[in-house]
């Protein structure tokens, strides 16, 4: 198995700058996660944004499916903002033959308690077993792409209609 | 979804005990586990064991499938030490119409640096998308009761034979 | 042995709130410190302000020293954002007959990596030790109040001039 | 100010290994907590032993009293195991004109909840403002040589007899 994570940025990899007195998107965090999840499968970690997710753009999005499209790899994991991962996730619905999930999380990585691994654990796994499409890790749940939203209030993914659905 | 959890010991729940000077099975780091990863399914925690897993005996493996049998959930995630963790998923392979993940942790879930948070990720996440069956999720794959060993020089999880299998 | 830690918001206790993707001053660290570090004398904590120290105005280092002098505790550490720790350190510092010791973290208590456990740890040891006066605890040194300033480009604390003094 | 630390082994720097499932001496983490905490003082650091302090023996202390007596530095950090702690800074108490605390941890560094980081902490800020002599830093407090003992039942480091007294 291969796996192809590719980092957009976002609260997973967000550090504190003390000399700006504020938080900024640093560098990812996933290749240390997964040296500590102490993985055996083979992968490479592709940096293609440093964004807050507020700030990914439609051209953004498009770069990234059209880096997936001209990919070879077959399973992705993506590491991404929240607050506009359910939209990216949506455009790349369509994409064939390829198995993506989406993941990020609510507090920063480097927090001594984070959401972060649990989540790109839960990513590493689903990619593996699902059918080819798009999906969302979060809030301990997978999510298929365009079933999903983040419910700011609550601070949460939840689907968008009534029950999550089974995939 | 509603996920049960079932504890059985194992080095992802072990803590130091100064004044012995040695390391044994503590109270179970699932909940803290699951609060920290911000999950919003249902679940609970049934505390089964508190072993070695080289201290499961058969008659334990007995009383565990005679729970789950006998019980009304449909999804489980198992804790469990990882010297035995592989005997028993097979000895629970045949379970009709549930879908059990065992998981545990090479690195006890009380280190800083430790597997643990990683791996019930996982399970969480395949739990919810494999066929009924069981499954062990360690080293960063999910694989099928039966065709999974533990690698003691290498201190990881491999197919028994060759290569993962799809699932 | 008594101490009264006196809170008063600064880095040491951000946290980083999703919803608003902003970081702010959240509740005291400074008990979970304590706690994580098995102290066995006597202690309280005053929350006096959850500010950035930068907010932090005359009118409330004047606050400060009032309740100091009007307290009958003879041993404070006090926890303060970096950027005018020294500052308020030098406002108090002819205030007689009571050991001060001022602290902080240049990176938050929350995150896995931080100063500030090794910093509260310093301030309690020098609070025991130290001729009465005013002092910081930071860079790994004890200072007197007066006598150092942050060196933002650097991010640390130094003497204001040359050799740091025995004190 | 320059300070050397002796790492000694003990439970601050044990490791648990799977592959045995037990516990042992590992590297020295004292050089993590330093960079951690961001010190800014020269030092640096004597690996002499790496032995459960139960395991050391009076040929032990002897080198070890012998390494300081023969060497230019004047102020000392030594990290050590918590049952003989006591015993070795007896040991060493006469040495003239250094300044010399030990430290340790009940709870190993490399756990999420220690008190490691906090007790060297305290160490290093004991060290630049006791008078020359021989200390030990354990349980939020700072005491001399030869009035200090561990305390299995409580596990905590208190007076030989009454109140901690003034240094």
């Amino acid at each position: 198995m291969f796996i192809r994570f590719i980092t957009t940025g976002g609260t997973i990899d967000k550090i504190y700058f003390d000399a700006m007195s504020q938080f900024e998107v640093g560098d990812s965090q996933v290749e240390q996660i997964l040296t500590d999840g102490l993985v055996s499968f083979d992968y490479d970690v592709v940096a293609m944004f440093q964004k807050d997710s507020l700030e990914l753009t439609d051209e953004d999005r498009s770069k990234l499916r059209a880096f997936i499209e001209g990919d070879d790899a077959t399973h992705y994991v993506i590491s991404h903002g929240t607050d506009s991962m359910a939209e990216t996730a949506a455009a790349l619905r369509d994409i064939a033959n390829k198995r993506i999930v989406l993941t990020g999380a609510l507090t920063p990585a480097r927090f001594k308690t984070t959401d972060a691994v649990f989540n790109v654990g839960m990513a590493v796994a689903a990619v593996q077993i699902v059918e080819p499409g798009v999906y969302v890790a979060m809030s301990g749940q997978v999510f298929a792409a365009g079933e999903v939203k983040k419910n700011r209030e609550e601070n949460r993914f939840e689907p968008i209609t009534g029950e999550q659905k089974d995939l």
